[in-house]
C-alpha cells in the first residue's frame, strides 16, 4: 500500500497566516459594520514599476509570432537576466560571479523549501529565533526537524533574538550542519553589521556549517554600511548559499520571481568525506523538478535594473520606508517599544506589560481595528512581540497609528 | 559539516538532452554549413492563442493601478482558473471536482518531480518503460528508487512497452506501492483505452496502489473512445492523482502553468495502518515550499478556456497533428515501424535491423540531418527505437521527411 511520508503528520495542522485569517474573520462576522486594517501579512499594495510593465507587454507581445515566440527557456534562467542580476546586485559590491553561479526561480519560498532536497535528512540545522516559519516546516517534512518536544524540534537549535541581546545572535558554543540566517530579518526587522556577519562566516568555515542566507528584504537597506549580501564578507563563496526575491524588491509577489546563488566553490561532504559541488546538485535538482521561470516575468525581472526601472523600484521602496517611519514614530509615542523599521519594512513591537502575542494581537484587533502578526507564530522568542509590516497604503498606516495612540492613551 | 544527500550521486552525471545537444553541436562545428532539422525536443513553435495573448495584457495593465494591482494570489491557484479547469476538463466529461481537488502550480514537470515529497522514501514504484525521466530520477534524488543494477533500479519495477506487446502494459503479478502512467504517452505516442486503464484502476482498487496519472497529452486526443482523465474511470478517484499540463496544450511551455488533481477521498497510509488524507499532504507540501503561480500566467490559462481560446488552440493543435500525419507517412513509405502520432504529438519509430537507438540518432543526424531523441534515454524497453516529435515547422517536417527517405532510399 502506498505509505505517506510520515513527518508532515508532525506538521501543527494549521499555518499562522490561516489561523489569523480565521480571527479576522470571526471579528467582521461580529462587527460587521466596523473596518479593519491589515498590517498582518508581508504583502505589497503599490503598482509595479512602469520599466515592468513596459517588458512584459514587450514580452507578451513576442508571444504572438513565431519568429520572436519563446518556448522552454534554460532550465536555470535566460542570460539576459542572470547578467543584470550578476553585474548589479554583485558586480558593483565587487563580488564577481559567473552566470552558472545564479538559478533563477519562481520565489525565495520554492528555492528556500526544496533546498533542502540537496542535503542529507540528519544534518542538524540552526535557525535564529523568531524566524520565517518556511526554514522550520520545510525540515520537519523530511523529518531533518526531529520531533517536537516543549514547542522546539528536536534537531534544531535555536539561536535567540530579543531585545535582551539587541537582536544580535550569539556564536553558539557547538557546531551545526546547517544554519538559516535571513538578513535584513523577518520577522524583526533587525539587520547584521559587517562585523558580526563576519562571525558567522567565520564560524562556519571553521565548522564546515553551510549558510542558507535569505537576503529577500536587501533593497530596503537604507544604511550604508550594512552588508546586502553574504558575498562581502571574505570567504562566504566557500560556506553560504545566498536566496534573493523580487517580491518585495519590485512588488513581484503576484508575479513570482527570485534567484539562489550557488557558488561553484561551494562544497558540502559525504559520509567519507569526500568533497561534493552544491553547485552541481542544485543544478542537478532544478533540471529535474523544475522547468524555469516565466519568459514574461523574467523580462520583467531584467527591467528592474534597467536606469528607470531602478528609479522606479526605488521611488517604491521610499513609499513603504516612509509608512516604517511614520509607524515606528506612532508607536515609539505610545510608549511602545519598538525594533525594526529603519532597514526592513518589518516592524517589531514589544507587547506592554508582558502581554502575550496572541492576547496583544486580540487586542489591537478588537480595540483598534488593526491586525497584526503574533511574534510567537515566528518562533519561541517571538513570544511577547507583534510584527508590524510597512508595506499598506499610506493613510492607512496614518489611521492605524491613530487608532492604536487612541487604544492605549 | 554539512552532509549531501548522496543519492543525488547515483544519477548518471548528465541528462537525456544535454547529450543530444553535445553531440548535435560536434556535428555543427564540423559540419558547419549543413542545416539541421530538430525533431527531437518536445518544445513548441507556434505562437500563443490570441485569447491568452489578450488575457494576458489585461492582466498586466491591471498591475499597473493599486486599486486592481495583485500581490499574492491563493497558495493553490485562483478560483477562476480552478473554475475554468472543473467545468470544462471535467465536469462536461461527467467528472465532479470541488475547488479545493484543483492545485494550480507551475507546471506539470515541477509537481510529477516533487509529488514524492508527501510520500515515503522506501515505497515501491513502478513505472511503464520507456518513460519520462522525471519520474525516474526524482524518486532517485529521495532514494526511492534504490540502487542501479544492470542499467534499472532496485526498487523500480519497469512494465515494458514495446511493439511486441502493442505498448499494453501488462498487470504485473505482484503488487506496487505507487505506478507512474502516462497517457497519452511520452515518449511512444501510444495510448490506453477505457478497457486498459480499467484494468490499473482496479489493480491499484485491489492493491492498495496509488496511480500518479500524467495526462499532459490528452489535448491531443482525436479517438473519442480514449479516456482523457483517469477519472472517467469509476473508483479512480479513490486510487489516482492526475497531472494535467497548459505546455502541449497551449504552447505554455515559456509561460508556465499546470495543474495537479488531488480528489479529497484519495488516502495513503500511515505504518499503522491509519489513513491519511493526501489532499492535505499535497496542500500542505505547495502551502509551505510553493507560492502560487504568476497572476498573469493564471489569467492567460483562464482564457484557453474561453470559446475563443478554444477554438484557437484546437486550430494549433491540428497544425501539430498535420505534422504528425505527414511524418507517419512519410516514415512508414520507407519502409520503418511507426507507432504513435495518432492521439499524441509523438512518433515512436523502430529503427531497422536491430540497430541501436544512439547509432541510429547518429546515423540521422549525419547522413539526413535531422534530430530525434534516441528511445533508450527514455528507458531500457526504449532501446531499438527513436522518438520524433510534431511539434516543429510544418515545412521543417515536410523537409525532414524528404531527408529521410533520400537516406533510407
Amino acid at each position: 500500500m502506498a505509505l505517506v511520508n510520515e513527518h508532515f503528520l508532525k506538521l501543527p495542522g494549521s499555518y499562522l497566516f490561516s489561523d489569523i485569517a480565521k480571527k479576522v474573520n470571526t471579528f467582521k462576522v461580529t462587527h460587521p459594520k466596523q473596518d479593519i486594517i491589515r498590517l498582518g501579512i508581508g504583502d505589497v499594495t503599490q503598482p509595479l514599476a512602469a520599466a515592468c510593465i513596459e517588458a512584459m507587454y514587450k514580452a507578451v507581445d513576442e508571444m504572438t509570432r513565431k519568429e520572436t515566440f519563446r518556448g522552454y527557456g534554460p532550465d536555470q534562467g535566460y542570460d539576459f537576466l542572470i547578467e543584470a542580476i550578476i553585474k548589479n546586485d554583485y558586480a558593483l559590491r565587487g563580488i564577481q560571479l559567473n552566470n552558472a553561479e545564479v538559478f533563477i526561480s519562481d520565489g525565495a519560498k520554492s528555492d528556500t523549501g526544496n533546498i533542502g532536497d540537496i542535503l542529507r535528512h540528519d544534518n542538524s540545522v540552526g535557525v535564529t529565533d523568531p524566524i520565517y516559519p518556511v526554514y522550520i516546516d520545510s525540515n520537519v517534512m523530511c523529518g531533518r526537524a526531529g520531533v517536537l518536544e516543549d514547542g522546539q524540534w528536536s534537531n534544531v537549535m535555536y539561536i535567540p533574538c530579543t531585545g535582551e541581546n539587541h537582536f544580535i545572535p550569539q556564536i553558539p558554543d557547538k557546531r551545526i550542519d546547517i544554519l538559516y540566517l535571513c538578513y535584513p530579518n523577518n520577522p524583526t526587522g533587525t539587520t547584521l553589521s559587517k562585523q558580526e556577519l563576519k562571525k558567522w562566516v567565520d564560524y562556519a568555515l571553521e565548522n564546515d556549517t553551510l549558510i542558507l542566507f535569505d537576503a529577500a528584504y536587501e533593497a530596503y537597506i537604507q544604511d550604508p554600511e550594512i552588508p546586502h549580501s553574504i558575498y562581502e564578507i571574505k570567504g562566504a563563496k566557500k560556506c553560504a548559499i545566498e536566496f534573493r526575491s523580487f517580491s518585495k524588491t519590485a512588488g513581484f509577489t503576484g508575479i513570482r520571481c527570485g534567484y539562489t546563488v550557488v557558488p561553484k566553490e561551494l562544497t558540502g561532504a559525504t559520509l567519507t568525506g569526500e568533497r561534493i559541488s552544491l553547485n552541481q546538485l542544485w543544478n542537478r535538482r532544478q533540471s529535474t523538478k523544475f522547468n524555469g521561470a516565466s519568459y514574461i516575468t523574467q523580462r520583467a525581472a531584467e527591467a528592474i535594473y534597467s536606469p528607470e526601472g531602478k528609479e522606479q523600484i526605488k521611488k517604491t521602496i521610499s513609499y513603504y520606508m516612509g509608512n516604517a517611519k511614520i509607524m515606528k514614530e506612532g508607536l515609539e509615542s505610545t510608549g511602545l517599544k519598538v525594533y525594526g523599521g529603519e532597514n526592513a519594512p518589518y516592524l517589531w513591537v514589544k507587547t506592554p506589560k508582558g502581554i502575550s502575542s496572541w492576547r496583544f494581537f486580540e487586542q489591537m484587533l478588537y480595540e483598534a481595528r488593526v491586525v497584526g502578526t503574533p511574534g510567537v507564530g515566528f518562533g519561541p522568542s517571538g513570544e511577547g512581540y507583534i510584527r508590524l509590516t510597512a508595506f499598506g497604503e499610506h493613510s492607512d498606516c496614518v489611521e492605524a497609528m491613530k487608532r492604536i495612540k487612541t487604544w492605549l492613551a
